[in-house]
């Protein structure tokens, strides 16, 4: 039958669209992907939403065990996949698709909101965002410098960057935008580049999508202290700023309190 | 009382979302933003949905006339802007909310799919997209070369290019993959870098978002004659391929014939 790609957009179970809800009531078999990105509401209220039993799907069960389940499914039933934000935010995704598309099961994708457009409500153009990027919680003998190196490219051509941060679903740890800039500042202390510095200006943010967003702009060392509250979070660091985005910012900006 | 900016989507009536839609039926004024994208259903079709009449709001309404007309309604009623897409794509939109700012007009923003994310349904990862470009009708004395240098630029970092194709909407205009490519070899026969010839592989896209979305991947030479129906177009000029891009890649490509 199909395997329906639904997004769900970036907040709770009012962020399907209606197309995307009229799908998954038809199907027969739901999973929610769970690993890449958060949910703002229980599992319990998508299944009154839709009247029907959601089966949770873990990075395990989409990578190594899609065959038995999801692909298995779609066969000979109408599956949907429910994906937190957009479809194809992860590759992981794409290539469940391409799984499917091996085994001869036809796909129907469904769009919503990433935070890839999403980060357009800071007033910066989404056209002159270069290479996304994203921080890792570093571990013993993993401290990747790639985010520095985006960063650096971006603001040689004037670009803006954002900066995705660390989920960790298993154990509910979301990276916050304090450690984020904790993390560029340690590679900065070891490149010595200037790239990120205490005195760069930044844009920390937190629930985009959701009824109580969090944006703030100002130098790291301000940011540094800030409370962003619940997950998830990001980071932009602007480029270039034409002047109605310099404006827009003006709305979001934290003072250094004297 | 409050802006809302409500994002459409990509296709139909029936891609907003339930938020979008609670929202918009408990507003007492509707305006449709139409000039920067396309709907592909009949107005009255979200008036039906509605059950609300909807005012068309064109460039000049938007940009010249919203004192009079969106900002002075959005003081005392609750007023939607409602936008194809999501609702920040275009400057436009940014200084709408800029000025309800400074009125001391509250906005609420609901986000929505918007080509800039939904391109990842060709297999190719977001991540590795640089600055999205726009190809422009071109007429005597302006033929920018804009696009040829943000190609130029992202493919020497191995990033991918989205260029979004022009809108002349009171015209009824819209580009097609094939004037984008033969506009993209015009700027290639002037500067002669070899960024953008016949044998390059690119992505011709139409109606990404809709239920009869073409994707087809082949060189220039290939994809200038091919017919990619309706609008809305868009190009896209990989940049490095990951091996699963590529396999993706795999299902829309268009051969040449022997």
């Amino acid at each position: 039958m199909t395997l329906n790609f639904v997004g769900l957009g970036l907040n709770d179970e009012l962020d399907i669209t209606l197309r995307g809800l009229d799908i998954v009531k038809n199907c027969d078999v739901i999973y929610l992907e769970y690993y890449t990105s958060m949910l703002n509401c229980n599992v319990s209220c998508l299944e009154n939403l839709f009247q029907k039993k959601i089966i949770i799907a873990d990075r395990n069960l989409v990578e190594n065990k899609a065959e038995q389940t999801i692909l298995n499914d779609a066969k000979d039933k109408e599956v949907a996949f429910l994906v937190v934000g957009d479809i194809f935010g992860a590759t992981t995704h794409t290539d469940l698709r391409l799984r499917a598309h091996k085994l001869g099961i036809k796909s129907r994708f469904i769009h919503n909101a990433s935070i890839m457009n999403a980060v357009s409500v800071t007033g910066l153009e989404l056209y002159k965002f270069g290479k996304t990027t994203s921080i890792v919680f570093p571990e013993p003998g993993f401290e990747p410098q790639t985010p520095y190196d985006v960063i650096k490219k971006n603001k040689k051509h004037d670009l803006h960057t954002l900066c995705l941060l660390d989920i960790k679903a298993d154990k509910e740890k979301y990276m916050t935008v304090n450690e984020a800039l904790k993390n560029l500042l340690n590679i900065e202390d070891k490149r010595k580049e200037s790239i990120i510095t205490p005195d760069t200006l930044v844009l920390g943010c937190a629930r985009i999508g959701s009824s109580d967003p969090i944006i703030k702009f100002g130098k790291v060392s301000k940011l540094l202290d800030e409370d962003f509250g619940e997950p998830l979070h990001c980071l932009i660091i602007p480029g270039k700023l034409h002047f109605i985005e310099e404006e827009v910012l003006e709305i979001f900006k934290v003072e250094v309190n004297p």
